[in-house]
């Protein structure tokens, strides 16, 4: 049951895909997440350690459910 | 896209779910999550916004991943 900070890279990671997929730049999703240019940027370089409300306001501005921002997560 | 505690009472209410699924005590959680008792009650009361660090803890110690403690939210 190791836990460390892969998760948040994987997260961060995750993140910056579908935001390029969607074709949003960081400032784009932070507003559509009304969330800060520069969080955005710290989560997807797995500098923060975001909580589940901002992490539903993330899924929320990408268009996906939390299931599907989760999905194929490696451990 | 609202963003409420709802989000944190939906997740509450899934891991109280899947930890008696597992036959656990809330104590037996935190002692796999290496978290504490009162905060996995916390938690499973929306109390507390917690973070993607600790949901991976619970997650593994539920014995499945990100995705499946997702699985079925509705926003």
């Amino acid at each position: 049951m190791k836990v460390d900070s892969k998760v948040l890279q994987l997260f961060g990671r995750k993140v910056r895909m579908l935001r390029k997929q969607k074709g949003l730049s960081q400032e784009e999703l932070a507003h559509r997440a009304d969330l800060h240019r520069t969080y955005i940027g710290m989560i997807e370089r797995a500098e923060k350690n975001i909580t589940l409300i901002n992490i539903e306001k993330v899924a929320n501005a990408l268009e996906i459910t939390l299931e599907q921002l989760f999905k194929n997560e490696k451990k």
